[in-house]
């Protein structure tokens, strides 16, 4: 480590936060890492995505989002750890450094690019960490090794897991984060919890980090809070809507590529994606506005699906839906289509699946989401248990979550005159058949 | 007026706001704005144009605050005015329309925008109300000669001053929204009033809307949360040197233009305005998702000051300030001017005055801004005066705030090894001289 | 019903309240009612008994709660049910009454009280509404059998269970107010749940007051709210402490006056109620204050035990505890009351069993509490379904709390050098063992 | 000092406060006073006395408040001042046990009380802290001379400034509790400030505190919240008329036992008042349970004044009030008082002027108030200026508060139809009569 790694700035400097109130940033690493071009790109990428278009406070970004975990890392470490024994203040400055990129990788409304491009924003973040990046270079000052590390640790492979929970974990900073930060944000009752209570109850031990018996029901309340979160925002239909929509927008602007489609406005930004040979630069390019703007070109396409999709997502005419599982009713879901089809309406863009478990997002599931660390529960006798075990109500929910099924397609159709009534007729009986 | 104008949905719909918790639409010819495109673009505009590069929760659009107001008129008038003598219930769809669309018109940073190609909001508000557009076409639905009638309510030039002073006065929906909103999301402590006392104690008079005395409190709180985020909000240093630096940006393209530079990549929505003849189509194809595009764009331009200026916006290399007012000295800020020039940066961009009087907001001036209808109080006798003679908070500090002058210019020369000693050390002697 | 019953106030009343906001009085025979002796009484008993010797904020007295309750009724039936065909407006007086005085008989510290001296609350409510009182005087003027049905709606027997269910259900107004209210005070961040949308989704039906489907979610909230509530403030163990004590010392007052023991101090307060020849007066007289002047006057009595109680009640200087049932581990309890007694502390008074099943408290427990009405939901297609089939979060909890049981003494015990050696080991170990 | 000075808990205590969250107490000195009974006595005497019957959520205690002014503090010098060369960390439990015992020497009601009796609770803190008190026996085992440094400081005659101004300065933490805790149980919307931006400004300096200039925005905000809290809550003219009534019921009483009076209930706790014999054991006994008691009692004396008035105070029958100076219209109000006198209404107790500079309270005003330390800022350049010189804000208001002059009364005899109608012709001219 150089002496870079413990710099301090002459004066701590402070960012409001209306989720954590303030930000407080004391090392000189963290205030030159916000400062690269890479994090402040994340300004322009929004945290929740669509979101917005359901609910209109949902306009923050993910460079939002990545000051709270930093700050809640922070706090964790600065307030509650330093001085134990079983914590090893070496690692400080790897954990708030890999709180603050965790995200680093993510490119605009992610969920939708990533099914269609087969990119994966974590990936990205290693690139961007060990790249030719002005974050590379800070992280390089602290230590030559550092960048690598870091990617390590957001990559969940770092051997030491107490720094690896603190930022995925089935209770950590990210997730604590987001729900209050989404929660603030939408307007929404749900998303609140203690957690001031739950930082102080954290405790560090070997290879992981644990939660005092006595914050269990501040536990609880965290993981309801969760539940009501993905229930209300994060499955919310509408906004599953608008996701639809923009992956179909994505898909038939890769078909056309392929199909060698003379755009009117050459989507420059794109075609690396449509090659699959991607720089970092092309990838850090991509940001919302310049998604938004590609949006609104095609708006103006001769393609009627493109335009007809491009208008829908940028003037919010989204689509409607029903419940329904293409699995168990598959000859539904195909009249469905067939009648679509006969509008002139191609149903692989206007009659679609989408189910939560597509979903990026999960619920406290013990055992089935290995990947993520479980939450632990320090007994007062020292004996550590999984909260699951001890607590009956997280038990009850653990796991609960069906998969939610639904199709999308243009539900002004049904109230459309210009289409022939038998049609209309059969797709109304089709739609309220048992929905 | 047609049926169309009191036309109510088959169920009240309803927005999830953080603000005010809700916003309730049971008008038709409401729920049917809000589904415009118009009114949807407001989605890609920032409320609070570069704030959100010093306070980073101020990432909220006009879309969102335009509910808010609308939704505060709403509560006056159902809840406060409806069933009072000296309140036309006529009006209610006018005044409901004119809050809803009163920012239809900004553009993206509207400040800079209109500072450098001399276009003017409120004039396009009237363009769009009144044009071939689709807020025309609800508008026109309930009357005629409704499109007029809301240009005049929102242009202030509307008979009936009730209307008008429920949209724009100096306690107007717009103002009480802008303030709650501005600091829900920046998350500073100021712009809190309760502005629910206020509503209740609001009363419609004969081309007028008063306070009731009773609530000269609550008033007075409100003017001072409005002065207190003026300072620290909306005339925050740093939010102004972005101001500035996008100012430049766009001076510059235009005095490109003007030199027909060629552009590696076409500024195709700009050239109406480098022309001044601009359609309604043009103005409305510019968002702010469009400008920051083209702003990266610009980053990878020949042109050396364009191609700075660009990257110091996108990557927020801001640029330092002193307090200068040049018509004070302007013996120092020429000199100023003239280093800068020796030094290869331009002072036309580099060396920039910035006065808080440019900023488009204006304090508590009865009298002052005559423009504005002052506050009125309803005294228990029935007699009406204006605020500031019964208040001698609001009387004490009513017209007090000083025009603050800035200088801003690229501080980083002040440590630049390669800038040649001697001038450097003019520049720090000019710099700190005083300041 | 007379005019009275419909007189409305020249100018509405507001209260300011923390957690309303405002509660809003507009009608006659309301305001006339608060301004009663019998309601203002209510002013001196706080709502939460002892809790305020743990959650030092709890000091709110049931006055504060009863406008609560009153306020939540009056907006479900102005601002929701007014107007549909299904709510008759001619029920709404009487509910409004009946929220407002739900809790008039309550006295100091009523579950200890009532369980020493076999009194209990809701015949007192009766009472005061029924007997020669202010209350009753006001009610009368609205109908003679007005205070009859005031009654019956406040003991459930009302015929129209829709009115019933506002103030008594497991979903009612008496339970919204109370959590956000006690946790307002306390500070807790449990108890919130998202009201106003509960109350935007209630609707009236035949006998009966549901829910709409779309607002299950915010039901589910408000369930889980309560769970940690109860969890965590109202079973809280050392609140239980503070009640053991106060129950103890009334009990010891009790057994004394049956013993003729001579009071220094004449507790004439309490004499009805030892002889159990109580009148109405006698029953009101008792409030919160002199309940704690007499306690303070015991602390000097010569009765060791009276003495030693009062002291620590009004001092704080409460009962340590361990998990113990009594009834499973009789031998352990024997033993450890007969350590008690042989150091010369009574084992009635300082071993101490309490179990959470006797606390005044309900979960969820659909089907097992059946006096309580259930929470219906109207799905969208018209039927009416109970909760918990619905929510399988619900279904999940529903009657899962298991009864907390523990033993009470004195813990100074265990460390006084004055106690015998051995004695202290062997309570050690008992206390010890496997709790 | 004793090791008992940096005695620490083996595990910290936490106190959940709505106001600041929690309560931290790590130092076993602190928890050992939080333990005494003349601290717990606190629990029975409100914070803001008679405020509750127009507030009705200002029913929080003193000790509420004195653990909110110790959590402050603790946080100013734990987090702010603590490693900074001007602080003397020698100084801190000091501090900390003035800040949480400063109003150990409240009585109930201390207004009206201190009035009529001529007791000074400041007086009786010091006679707490340095009598044979459990307060005493814990400041004692820090160190002989401990009880008097903390009696000096809270007197403000320690001769450490920098000491005396954290618990007494127009920006202490005493102000800064009281108005944050004051509004938040009442629920109103003034009372919020910036706190924590506050404490993060606060600069120990030789024999003073100051604030760094950056902070002056967050200070103006409290002087605003000061003065709004002043007029709304502190000097509201209702809870004034319960002041009014009380102090006269004390008058009466006082007046009565100089009669010799028989009491059909013998009001010992008062006896020593009566006589000005008072032991700290006397003072100690008589909380606000206890005066609540009493005045219950004296709704049944035969006297006919004390009788009425206790009951108008229990059972909230107030005074209603027009506005009048007496010395400035001595002829209106000696009429005023004859008339009451003529209807036998003893004019002593029924007509009382009363005016808000007899209140307890202070605005800012410096210079005036030369016994509270004024707020200094600490400028950029190391230089210190009084507030008001920098704040033209502050400028404008201080000093600006007039004092307001009321006439209290029954006012029901107005509209009283036994009262002679001529007499009260007289009194409605006299009472609307330019008012």
């Amino acid at each position: 480590m150089t002496s870079y790694a413990t710099a301090k700035l002459q004066e701590e400097k402070v960012f409001k936060d209306p989720v954590h109130r303030y930000v407080h940033v004391r090392d000189q690493a963290i205030w030159d890492l916000i400062g690269t071009k890479e994090f402040q790109r994340l300004r322009r990428i929004r945290q929740l995505g669509t979101t917005y278009l359901v609910f209109h406070g949902a306009e923050h970004s993910r460079f939002n989002h990545s000051l709270g975990v930093y700050e809640i890392v922070r706090r964790i470490i600065d307030d509650v750890f330093a001085g134990r024994s079983e914590w090893d203040e070496q690692e400080r400055l790897l954990v708030l450094c890999s709180a603050l990129l965790h995200d680093l990788g993510h490119g605009p409304f992610s969920h939708a690019f990533e099914n269609v491009f087969a990119t994966d924003h974590e990936e990205y973040t290693r690139a961007i960490l060990l790249g030719n990046t002005e974050v590379n270079t800070v992280l390089q000052r602290v230590a030559p090794d550092f960048p690598e590390k870091v990617a390590q640790v957001i990559e969940k492979t770092y051997a030491n897991k107490q720094v690896v929970s603190l930022i995925s974990s089935q209770i950590d900073a990210d997730r604590m984060d987001y729900l209050q930060r989404d929660a603030y944000y939408t307007g929404v009752s749900y998303g609140h919890f203690d957690m001031e209570r739950i930082l102080r109850v954290m405790r560090p031990r070997a290879n992981q980090v644990v939660i005092k018996e006595s914050g269990m029901h501040a536990v609880e309340d965290y993981i309801m809070s969760r539940y009501q979160m993905y229930l209300q925002i994060y499955f919310h239909p509408v906004s599953r809507s608008a996701e639809v929509i923009l992956n179909n927008i994505l898909k038939r602007v890769k078909a056309l590529s392929e199909e060698d489609y003379w755009f009117k406005h050459a989507p420059i930004h794109f075609k690396p994606f449509f090659r699959n040979q991607i720089t970092l630069d092309d990838y850090l390019a991509l940001d919302e506005s310049v998604m938004l703007t590609y949006i609104q070109f095609w708006m103006q396409e001769e393609d009627v699906i493109l335009r007809d999709l491009s208008s829908r997502f940028i003037n919010r005419k989204l689509f409607g839906y029903i419940n329904m599982n293409p699995q168990k009713e598959p000859q539904r879901f195909e009249r469905l289509q067939q009648l679509f089809n006969q509008m002139g309406l191609d149903a692989t863009y206007y009659v679609v699946h989408d189910s939560t478990s597509d979903l990026p997002y999960d619920l406290y599931q013990p055992g089935a989401a290995m990947e993520k660390l479980p939450i632990m529960l320090q007994m007062s006798n020292g004996e550590v248990r999984e909260l699951s075990q001890e607590s009956s109500l997280v038990d009850a929910i653990a796991g609960r979550l069906k998969t939610d099924h639904k199709v999308y397609f243009p539900e002004e159709v049904l109230t459309d005159s210009e289409v022939d009534k038998g049609v209309r007729e059969e797709l109304i009986g089709l739609i309220h058949h048992c929905s």
